[in-house]
C-alpha cells in the first residue's frame, strides 16, 4: 500500500529560473488543499543538510506567481554528490517528517532526489532551467521566459545595428544546449547561429557568408552565438577586419536568468507542480514530470536521465532558409 | 504526377494575430529561396477579389518578423461564401499565375481555401487567431502573445486591486473559446475564472465565494471573465452592492490583439510558413498545417474542420485548487 | 529652534501610483540612516484612525523599489475630512511619537497633512498621482510609468487598427487632467486628442476630420479619449454609422495605474523621499515637495494648493500638426 | 529679412538613439504642413557627402514614432570634420535647393552644423544620444529609453543575483557621463555606484563595503559600473576571491541603444522636431534646441558647445544613502 503522505518539502536547486515561483506556489497549494502539511526548504540541497527549513502556508506564496528568481533561494551543493552528504540529508527530511520532497531543478538536481529517493524519502523532479536540456520533457521552467528575454534583448541590438549597418555577435547562454541559440536565431531573424550541436564552427566560412550576403543587399547581420561556441569579441575583430563592416560583441548574460515568467512558464509550472503533489499522494516515487507529446506525463528518474535528446536539425534548416 | 508551382500566393484573413508576419516572411523567403515566385494578396479573401496583388521580394519581408499585425492587411469578406466569389477568385489566381496559395488565418478562412482547392488552386492553410479554436492543432498563430499581453496587462491590475484591497472583474477576448481566459486565470492567479465552455455562471455563487475567500484572508480578488459570459460591468455592481468590497471592472478589448510577438510566436508561425511552401512544393492541395503531439504536422481540411476541441478541464480544476 | 524629529511615519493616501514604493523606500531608509525611527502607516488616513500602524527597518523595503502598487496600501478616508476626524489622527500620532509624518498622495491627502501640521504634527506631502493634476510640481509620482502603460498599449492597438484599416476609440484616465490623453496623443501620432481642458467636444468635428484624413491616405485613425470627455462606445458607433469605416473602442481602465515603474518614477521618488526627510530633520512643516523648473523644490501646502496649472496649449497644438 | 525656408533637409549623424524617428517625423509634418519641401539625408554628414538623399513625403514617417534606431541610419563622417568636407556639404545643400538643415545628433554633429551654417546654410541641431552628454539641455533624445532598457535588464539580474545570493557587477554605457550609471544606480537600488565623475575607483574599498553590507544583512549586492571606470570582469573576479561571496558580471552593451522608444522619448523628440522647423523658418541659424528649467528653449550652437554639465553630485549622495 502507498505511503501516506503528511508534509512535503519542497526546495529549488542548481540555477534559477523563471516560474519556479509558480510551481513552488502550486506544490505549496495543493498540498495544503488536499490537507497536506508543506516545509519549504531554502537555498537547495545545502539548505536543507543545514536545517533551513520553514512551515509554508497559503499567504506565504500570495503574490509570488509573477516573480523571478525563486523564494526558496538556491544554491550549489557538493555535499550532496557524496553518499554522506545524502544520508545526512535523508535523515534530516525524517527529522523534519518530511515523507515527499518535490525537487525542482535539472538532471543534477534529481540524482539527489534519485539517492533519497534509495533512503525512502518519497521524491519528485520537476524540470528547471533555462536551458531546455532535460531529456525526457519538451518543456523546462524558464526556458520560455528566456528566450523571450533574450529575443526582446537581440530585437533592441538589431534596432542599432540597422541605423549602423553593423555586424552584431550576440552570445546568449546554453553551453551545451543550443535551444535558446536556435529560438532567438528564428525568432530574431538572425544570418547566422552558431550552436554547440553543430561542430562546425568556421570563423572562414562566417566571414564569407556576411560577405556574400551584403552583396545581396542585407543591411545589417546578426550572428547568434551560443555561450562558448565562438569567442565573441575575437569573432566580432576577426570579422571586421576581413569585411570591413563595423562589428559588435554583446554577451546578453545573466539577464536572461531573470525576469517575470512569461505566460507559458507560469502555466506550466502550475501545472507540473500541482502534478508532483499529486504523484506524491498517489505514493509514487522517484519519479519526474514532464511535457511530451502534447501531455504532461511522468517518468522513472532512471529512466529519464537516460533519455538523449537532440536539437531538432530541421528547425536549423529552416532558419537558414529564411536568412536570404 | 504532382502540380509544379511556379507561383505561390500568399494571405492573411480574418482577425489579425501577432506572429502572422513571421508567417508571411517564412512563406516568402521559402518560395523564393527554391525558385519559386511570390505574390503577396492584400485585405485578404477582399484583396483577392479586387486583384490587390503585390509581387514580393526576400527585402519586403525584411524587418517585419517582430511586428505586430499583418503586412498585407486583412478584412471580412462575405463575397467569397458564395460559389460565385469562389469562381471569380479562383479565376484571379489563374489570371495571375498563383498555383499555390497559403492562407493564414482560421476556420473560416480555410473554408475559402477549400472552396479554391476545389477550383484547380492548391491551397494550404496556416492557423493563425489568438482564440485557439482551431480544433486540429494545438497551436495558433497569436494565442502566445496574446495570453502574455493580457497577462501583463492583469498584473497591473493586480497590483492596484492590492493596494486598494479591490476586487476587480477583468474582461479577456475569447467569445466562443475559453483559452486565454483559462490560461490568464492560472497565470495570474486568479480566484475565479469564467469560461464559455463551463455553462455554470452563477453571480451568486462568485458573490458568495469572495465572501468566504475575504474570511481566510485574501487581500484581493481577480475574476477572468471570457468576453460574453457575464457582463463585467453589471457584475462589479452586483459585487459591490452585495459584499461591500469595493469592485472595479477592465475590459482589455482590441489592446489583446496587438503587439510584438512573442518567441513561441514567430518560432512557430515561421516553421509552419516554411512547411506550408513544402506541402505546395510537394503537389498538396487543401491541407492545413498544424501542430499536435510535439510535431508540425498537416491535415486535409474537411477533416481539420469537423474536428471537436475541448478546453482541458484538469487544468480548470488545477486553477481552482490553486487559488485557495 | 526647530523641532527635533525622533519618529518619522508614512503614509500613502488617494489613488496608488507606481514609484510609491520608491517614496517609501526613501523616506524609511534616509530617516534611518539619520537615526530616526520610522513607523509605516498602513491603509492612508484611514490607518492612522485605526492604528494600522507598524514598525519599519531597511530590511523592511528591500526589493521593493521595482514594485506597482503601494506596500502601506491606500484607502480612501472621509473622517479625515472632518475636524474630529484630525484630531483624532493628531492624538494617534502623539500616541506613537511620530513627530514628522510624511504623506505621499494629491491635494486631497494634502489637506489632510495641513490639518495634522494646525495641530502641532510636522507633515511633508509628496505628490503622488498618475493624474499628474497637483499644480505647484511639473511631476508626480506615477505620471510617467501610466503614460508609458497606456502608450504601450496604444501601440499594440494601432497594429490591429492597421492590419483592419478600422477606426479606435482610446479612452485613457484624466477625468479632471488631460495630461495622460495629451502624451499618449503625441507619443502615439494619435489623429484625434480629446481633452477635458478644451472644452470643443464636437462629435460632427470628429466625424468630418476622419473623413477627410482617408481622403488623405490615412490607413487607420486612432482618437485619444480622455475619460469623461466623450462616451468612448457612443462616439465609435456614431462614426462607424456616419463614416463607414470600422470602428472600436478600448477603454484601458485600470492597468494605468500598476506595473512596476520607470526609471523616471524610482529616481525622482527616491529623490523626493530623501527630500521630505530632510526637510522634517530641518523643522520644516506644512511643506509639500515638488520639482519645478529643473529643480527639487518645496512649497507651504496652502500655497501650493492655490496654484492653478494648465495643460500646455501649444503641445496641443504641436500634436495636431502631427497627425497629417 | 530672414532667409525663406523652401526645402529643409534632415539627418541623423552619431550614434543612434531611440526617439530619433519621433523627431524626423515631426521635422517632416511639421515642416509639409507649412508648404516647406523636406529631403532626407540618408546615413549622416557622410549621406550628405554622397548625396544619399530621398524626397520626404507625410506618409514617410507614418507608423515610425514607434520604432528604434533611424529609418535614415547613421554613420561616422570624418571627411565632415575637414574644411574641404565641409565647402563640399554646403555644395551639395546648394544643389538639392537645401536651404534649411536639421542635424539630429551630438556635439560632434552640431560641429558639422555649425561649419555649415557659416557656409550659408541656415541649421538647427536637436539633441539626440543616450548618453545625455550635451551641456546646454537637461533632456538628449534616447537617454530615457536607455535608462529603461538598461533598468530592467538590471531588475531580471536582480532575480537571479538575490536567488543565488550573488554579487553582481553590471556594466552600464557611459564611458565620459555617468547619467545613465547614477538613474540605475537609483532606480535599480544597487549598493554602489562607479562613476567617470567621481574618479575614486577603489577596489579595495568597493569590497570592504561589501563586506560590511553582508554583515548587516543585505542577501544580494549590485555594483552599477559606467563602462570604463572599473574592468567588470576583472573586478568580479577580484571581488569574489577577496569575499568568498559569488559574483559575476554582465556588459549590458549595445541592446541599450535601441527599442521602442519611451512616452518622454516619443514626446519631448516631437516637441524638439516641430520646434527646429519652426526656428528656421523664423530664419534662425546656427541653433541648438534644448529642454532647460523645464521649457523648450534654443542656444546659439557655439555658447551651447562652451556650457559644461556636471552630474548632480546630491543625487548620487542620496544613493549611497539609500543602498543601507
Amino acid at each position: 500500500m502507498a505511503k501516506q503522505i503528511r508534509t512535503i518539502g519542497v526546495l529549488t536547486s542548481g540555477g534559477d529560473a523563471p516560474g519556479m515561483n509558480a510551481a513552488i506556489r502550486a506544490v505549496v497549494r495543493t498540498a495544503l488543499g488536499n490537507g497536506v502539511k508543506v516545509r519549504g526548504i531554502r537555498r537547495g540541497y545545502s539548505g536543507l543538510l543545514n536545517e533551513d527549513i520553514i512551515d509554508m502556508t497559503a499567504r506565504d506564496v500570495s503574490d509570488t506567481i509573477q516573480r523571478g528568481g525563486t523564494i526558496l533561494q538556491t544554491a550549489r551543493c557538493l555535499d550532496m554528490c557524496t553518499e554522506e552528504g545524502q544520508q545526512k540529508a535523508a535523515a534530516i527530511c525524517k527529522k523534519y517528517e518530511i515523507d515527499g520532497l518535490v525537487v525542482i531543478g535539472g538532471d543534477g538536481s534529481f540524482k539527489g532526489a534519485r539517492a533519497l529517493s534509495n533512503l525512502g524519502v518519497n521524491t519528485i523532479g520537476i524540470p528547471g532551467t533555462i536551458d531546455m536540456d532535460i531529456a525526457c520533457t519538451e518543456y523546462t521552467i524558464g526556458f520560455d521566459t528566456a528566450v523571450n528575454t533574450a529575443m526582446e534583448a537581440i530585437d533592441k541590438v538589431r534596432d542599432t545595428s540597422t541605423s549602423h549597418e553593423r555586424c552584431s555577435v550576440v552570445e546568449v547562454m546554453g553551453r551545451d544546449a543550443g535551444y535558446l541559440a536556435l529560438w532567438c536565431g528564428i525568432a530574431n531573424g538572425a544570418e547566422k547561429i552558431l550552436l554547440p550541436e553543430e561542430h562546425d564552427y568556421n570563423e572562414e566560412q562566417i566571414i564569407q557568408d556576411i560577405t556574400e550576403n551584403r552583396k545581396r543587399g542585407k543591411k545589417h547581420y546578426i550572428i547568434i552565438n551560443a555561450e562558448g561556441v565562438g569567442d565573441s569579441a575575437n569573432l566580432a575583430r576577426k570579422i571586421e577586419e576581413a569585411t570591413g563592416m563595423e562589428t559588435r560583441a554583446t554577451i546578453l548574460g545573466y539577464m536572461q536568468r531573470g525576469g517575470s515568467p512569461t505566460a507559458k512558464d507560469r502555466v506550466y509550472a502550475s501545472i507540473m507542480g500541482a502534478k508532483a503533489v499529486q504523484l506524491l499522494m498517489e505514493g509514487k516515487t522517484n519519479r519526474v514530470v514532464g511535457y511530451k507529446h502534447g501531455e504532461y506525463v511522468d517518468f522513472d528518474i532512471d529512466e529519464a536521465l537516460d533519455m538523449q535528446k537532440a536539437i531538432p536539425a530541421y528547425q536549423y534548416d529552416i532558419a537558414k532558409g529564411l536568412s536570404i
